[in-house]
């Protein structure tokens, strides 16, 4: 029940990007005289960069607490009922109420709420197979987990590394590893590295990542951990071998958390997350929403839902949940897909649909490849790049852009995201008034050589 | 007169960028037994970046022939008759015919086209006074002048060097000239360097320049150049100070190059420059192209025609123009006025319209200026960033983006550059999806942050 007369109550379950930017927002739109908010987070700590983890455990980032963009103390000071350590164990929404936890006392009670935000966030896949658990096998999804883990390469006796999976989580923890002086074995389930990009791109990050000296395993499905007599982990097998681990991180992907949501009856999609609207709204429920990486986004390139757990995405979705549950406007039209990551020196970014994207869409396209160079060919430290590019047959419209390369490459691709947003053709593309000089890019900008090429391949495949 | 049956003759005046890339599209599009192509360069070269000089001066590119994309001889075994030291006099239009000089012998004569295609760049600003045809005073606009330049540095007696204007061939040549460990200093008409930014951004580059040690003088008419017994330039004087100078580079500007298509009666714009259609016809003219830096280009977001000389934009003149007289179709379409320069670790960027040019155009608009960071801000060698967003008015339509950082700040135009575009509002861009992770950008982006700061300043001021 809320008690004060004509003050409204706002309840925010998680206190991570989207929760708390959510709060944060809808404070500054509303004063504690009209509008109360509640926030839960069960775990220790608010708002802070789970990106950043694998550039703390590599040691790039000194200290834990440069990951914590605010602190409860800081959220509080702002008028916002924070409380810890509280785990919310069912939202009742026809009672407009949520029960929660203390976790350390057990204790628990209900909050009512005029207004709801589910801000759960994902949970990290961890395989289901003997050794699991062990001391040693570490995920990397909050801060605890990284202290966990920095913790236990302390102790490690060996300086074998194991990662599983080579998605992005994957590759930056491979990077962090090295840069720890370990020996990295990366054990991936497909063909190639970072499946987020097509196949022939992602043998690109293969060879580069062999070329830093991490042994790259493909098509290998881990069937179990194998553990010494200490019960700390000591190998990671599959079915063809066994490869000795002093540490071992799972990097397999995430999953959205939605078992509150799911138990309350709200709807979800194909991909476990919640589903909103344009407003963030849970669908079908005026006064409840989602955002984060708990729910679906609408990818605007192929039309269907994706969830993508990312924390730029989960701020804006917070900055739009803020603004409507304080009484403003605001919306979320979607995603393109944009991603960027780094192993040591090498670039990797993606945008739009890959392959298999477009053929799950029903589109018919045109691929193409260009090598070209960051900077003008004569001008020192140009570094080769490669992009390929996606166009749709006959309409011409750009449909995806994934490039590899070094210093330089990954953030090109925001000109291939701001086309996908604006619906453009790769031959529209080709006359882009994009920054040029020397010492940032050859004449004709890589992105600009690979929309020429996709013209003409979508002109001569009319 | 052409004398090949049933095969046309495209004659191309200028043998840079613009015209030799039109003349190479064009061969790729039809054959020597189709089409003849003839054209005359007055100077040593083809097809060479005149932007890269500054680094060749400064060092930073070893030898001139690096900067050479295509060499005569290169064009000739493509099937271009290419005719170097050879000057056009004048355009018959009427009679459908060049005469042309050779610059050595002085012989002349005529030459029909059938098609021809005008490329005959832009000529750099020369100050009207004293000493300005001295000895050791240099423009930089071709390889020739790259050349003596160099020359002159090895023969100057002293150390000091002053380079009269601040716009980006000035800063790019304050550069140039430390990495030669000269004491720059930079006088500059305007009341802050880079008058192609706000004065406000402007600032910011002088002061980053003077933490360089380069001596800035702003609000300073140059009124003599001062020479020495030998001949020899010895300072640079304006009307309140002497200023010593053992080189002077001139650095003030380019006008369109337009001598001959004005005595052949072409239309010319307000800027001197030729004007053409969108398939890069000079206006009026079904069979006569022209491109580069002897034309103006259509502002996309003004809606006005400019002069910009940039290799970038002469490249894909030359594109369309060769697609076109090759008997394809190709367009340009115009501009948004990208520019991306640096000086040392100094990135510099722009793109649309300045306060002053939004005003010409008759757009009232809001702006807003941001601080951010290249990277996030617990990452290592995260640098700051300004960006500036002007905004239109009501419909909140993106008008223009400036930048100044560091490292990684430059390129970041470009996603304004597709915004412009695409007329996107700064509302829009608030959404938009670009690449994320801890060594690449902060969860928000600066252009993201600078997008929400104009479209608040928008909604305000509505």
């Amino acid at each position: 029940m809320n008690m004060s007369a004509g003050r409204e109550r706002l309840v925010v379950i998680g206190g991570d990007a989207a929760g708390m930017s959510a709060a944060s927002q809808a404070r500054r739109t509303k004063g504690p005289d009209e509008l109360e908010i509640v926030a839960f987070e069960r775990g220790h700590f608010t708002s802070y960069s789970a990106c950043g983890i694998p550039y703390w455990v590599g040691g790039d980032v000194g200290e834990r607490d440069e990951l914590i963009a605010r602190t409860p103390e800081e959220h509080r000071a702002r008028g916002i009922d924070l409380r810890m350590r509280t785990e919310v164990t069912r939202i009742d929404v026809a009672g407009g109420r949520v029960r929660a936890r203390d976790v350390d006392s057990g204790a628990e009670s209900w909050t009512s709420y005029d207004k709801l935000v589910i801000a759960t966030g994902a949970r990290p896949i961890r395989p289901d197979m003997p050794g699991a658990d062990a001391a040693g096998v570490h995920g990397v999804q909050t801060l605890d987990d990284g202290q966990a883990l920095i913790d236990s390469l302390t102790r490690a006796r060996g300086r074998r590394a194991v990662v599983v999976g080579a998605g992005y989580i994957g590759v930056e923890m491979a990077e962090a590893l090295i840069n720890r002086g370990y020996e990295v074995t990366v054990v991936n389930r497909g063909r190639e590295p970072m499946s987020t990009l097509d196949a022939d791109m992602g043998r690109l990050v293969r060879e580069a990542m062999e070329g830093m000296g991490i042994t790259m395993v493909n098509d290998a499905e881990v069937t179990k951990l194998l553990t010494g007599e200490d019960g700390r982990v000591r190998a990671v097998a599959t079915q063809d071998a066994e490869y000795p681990a002093d540490v071992v991180v799972l990097g397999i992907g995430v999953r959205p958390e939605t078992t509150l949501a799911r138990a309350a009856g709200l709807p979800l999609g194909a991909h476990g997350g919640l589903l909103t609207d344009l407003a963030m709204r849970v669908r079908g429920h005026e006064n409840i929403w989602a955002g984060g990486d708990c729910v679906e986004v609408l990818d605007l390139v192929s039309g269907q839902e994706r969830h993508i757990a990312l924390g730029t995405h989960a701020n804006k979705h917070g900055q739009v949940i803020g603004t409507n549950a304080g009484g403003g406007y605001a919306t979320f039209p979607g995603v393109v897909g944009t991603a960027v990551s780094k192993v040591c020196d090498l670039e990797i970014a993606r945008t739009g649909l890959r392959e298999k994207d477009a053929r799950r869409a029903g589109l018919q396209f045109e691929a193409v490849t260009i090598e070209s160079t960051s900077r003008a060919g004569y001008y020192p430290d140009s570094s080769p790049m490669t992009v390929k590019m996606l166009a749709e047959r006959r309409t011409g419209r750009l449909l995806g852009v994934q490039i590899v390369g070094r210093e330089g490459a990954g953030k090109r691709v925001d000109i291939a995201a701001v086309a996908l947003t604006a619906r453009m053709t790769v031959d529209q593309m080709t006359a882009l008034d994009l920054g040029y000089a020397p010492p940032f890019s050859p004449v004709w900008d890589p992105v600009l050589v690979a929309a020429r090429k996709a013209s003409r391949a979508v002109q001569q495949g009319f």
